[in-house]
């Protein structure tokens, strides 16, 4: 556990009151501030510059965002979302009025932006490229993802830690009951039985692969490369006396396929696709092909989007290196090399939006636990992270999608969903 | 309505005993036939040459085909569906113990056969070549699909006249009710509403239009380029009240789009795309684009595979010209460009084995009807589709895909399912 997480960051934070503001903005920088606001598709929110002066567009009642200094500007032009999401988390920009209504504006502006600022693109494009990227030295700065450390997650997750996006059934309001759903879901999508063997690819705490044991009966090998994760997950077995049906292996899920034989009745894999990378699909399709009986099935719970974007840079570079949400063309790379049957996709997209704005609430329910842990530009940061992803989700900027499929001649299962919901 | 459709397969029929074998099969010939059988994965079939002697392997118990003469035989060297389709449909190849129990063994040995045959193949394609395709004549002997007219698909269709996959939902059992429960289903997934407007594209004899009319209330513009299935629908629809509801429209669905800007709640085509062709997906996607309101459903019905495999030369030349059953990957043309989102895809693959069994018994008990109206060789190339769908169906090599999408804003829809089973 480190408690003191070495944000390279947060040497950096300042207060707004810190600012020095040595140069007032200049014409040419207010024109550029424009174009970026024009650019972005004019979201309904003021913009204040350094001097503290110039606002525009001014409007009554939205919300306002404060840029607190020339180098803020120069990141904002030259990278974006790297720029606001690290200048940010740092207080060179200030949002006023709440991150969350900030991120609503912006992205609905951005939808119904025009989309003849090719010009203006280019350039912003060719500068970047000339400019190069100074900033990228900041990499690394924020911990990656899941070397933080259990205890913080602990603070804001529901109580078996499902880091993934939870299932609002009907009457399900707690985060607590909407994880739980998602995992009987996943398992009755699966149509786990009894007795039979199941591959959990990416199994974070362990919480699904405990879950299938415990209520479906099932015996579970379960992959995850985190260290930590998987002590935390073994001794929730014994301690659960589930450890005879559960076995947690710390290693790449790909070392199963090497002894494989078509011996698995189920494969899992929840929240572990994003970081699997596009040209290791037909690999994880190849795993999958070796692990599977010939009546086995096979779910892939996934964060996907409509059109192929690139990850902003911002997540990529602090929040989930080398991450990426797929389009549901991509993930046929998975199934179509071995004929795999795909059966079901439910796309999950609003259940992730409710699912963030719990951890949302739940991390600022516990802000001063967090500040035992953390500094301000990482709470900062993760701040900006839960909120831009739920306005993502919520936007219909990313999809969450659940893919069940089974071989091509599997005839053994029901033909319908009725068993699902009943 | 053609009750002399001109077959031009038709005066080529021969009965069994009229054949008259010139040549007994050459030791060539025979090394031939393994060959095929051979590179067909050796399914569990005898097969008797023209001679009435040569059969192999000479399993007790398998299904038997007979090739009654050598043409057969280098039909099937040299276009091996095509050549089997029409040699069977004019009786110079016999298949004993029924086409499906044989279609079956047929495909059970072909998706577990070796693929090492590569070299055959070539030398198969190699002579395919330098033959060319002398068969071609033959082309557009048997009645285009839609041609045929009604009152052969009175005769074994539902009385509704759905000419696409139905719904065995639990406790259905009968074709009559699983049509309807497909209409339902279809329904109840765009979660239409009293009131609203819903384009279908490719309505067939009508009867989703008026269901949907019917039973949710909603205002339909169906489009359909049959004329014979048009006045058909608007008999229908004038009998029942139904007119003022539903209007159907005898032109290209693609025509609603000119004046269309948004102004429709849904949008449904249910077995169309399989002859829409892929180069017109982007298409068929902008035409959805343009009429579907800011919270619009779509639904796409179609037949599907797994993996990009051409539509075999028998189905291509002598039932579905053009047609072609896209993979999930090829369908995401439609909807990518748009942004729309994939809400729901389910998979009906062995409903629409089981429908085809019953248009098959259905068929079979109205043998006599149909005869009056058709001669044999139609009858058993008719016969032979329904088998042979039914059979890639069952075993996997055709999928049905219910593609279920929405705009990416569109956050008004139920987040579960659950509303739709119960």
């Amino acid at each position: 556990m480190k408690k003191d997480p070495q944000l390279g960051l947060s040497s950096q934070f300042v207060r707004p009151d810190e600012i020095k503001t040595k140069m007032l903005p200049t014409g040419m920088e207010k024109g550029l501030m424009r174009l970026i606001l024009k650019n972005l598709g004019n979201p309904d929110v003021n913009v204040e510059l350094w001097d503290g002066e110039t606002v525009f567009p001014r409007k009554q009642q939205a919300p306002g965002i404060m840029i607190k200094g020339r180098s803020a500007l120069w990141r904002l032009l030259t990278h974006p979302t790297l720029g606001f999401g690290d200048e940010y988390s740092v207080g060179r920009i200030e949002v006023e009025g709440g991150i969350v209504p900030f991120l609503d504006r912006f992205f609905a502006a951005y939808d119904k932006r025009q989309k003849e600022s090719a010009t203006i693109l280019r350039l912003f494009d060719l500068y970047r490229r000339v400019r190069g990227n100074p900033v990228s030295r900041a990499k690394g700065n924020i911990h990656h993802h899941y070397d933080i450390g259990n205890d913080f997650y602990k603070l804001w997750l529901d109580k078996e830690m499902v880091y993934t996006c939870a299932y609002f059934a009907p009457n399900v309001t707690t985060l607590e009951e909407a994880q739980a759903a998602k995992m009987d879901l996943v398992c009755r999508k699966l149509r786990l039985k009894p007795g039979e063997t199941v591959i959990d690819a990416g199994c974070g705490w362990g919480a699904l692969a405990l879950y299938m044991a415990r209520h479906y009966g099932v015996k579970v090998r379960a992959f995850n490369l985190s260290h930590e994760q998987v002590a935390f997950a073994r001794e929730r077995a014994e301690s659960e006396g589930l450890a005879s049906q559960v076995e947690f292996i710390e290693d790449d899920y790909r070392t199963i396929s090497r002894d494989a034989n078509g011996q698995y009745d189920a494969f899992v894999s929840v929240g572990m696709l994003e970081h699997v990378g596009l040209k290791h699909y037909g690999e994880l399709g190849g795993v999958v092909n070796r692990v599977l009986g010939p009546n086995g099935r096979g779910l892939i719970h996934s964060i996907g989007q409509n059109q192929f974007i690139p990850t902003s840079e911002w997540v990529d570079q602090r929040i989930f290196p080398g991450g990426y949400p797929p389009t549901l063309r991509q993930m046929m790379d998975i199934f179509e090399p071995y004929d795999l049957s795909v059966l079901d996709v439910e796309n999950l997209r609003l259940h992730y939006a409710e699912t963030l704005k719990h951890w949302l609430d739940r991390f600022d329910n516990q802000l001063d636990r967090v500040r035992d842990l953390y500094d301000e530009s990482f709470i900062r940061a993760w701040r900006l992270y839960l909120a831009g992803s739920m306005v993502n989700f919520s936007g219909g900027h990313l999809q969450l999608y659940q893919v069940l499929f089974t071989r091509a001649q599997n005839n053994s299962l029901p033909v319908t969903r009725d068993d699902l919901y009943h």
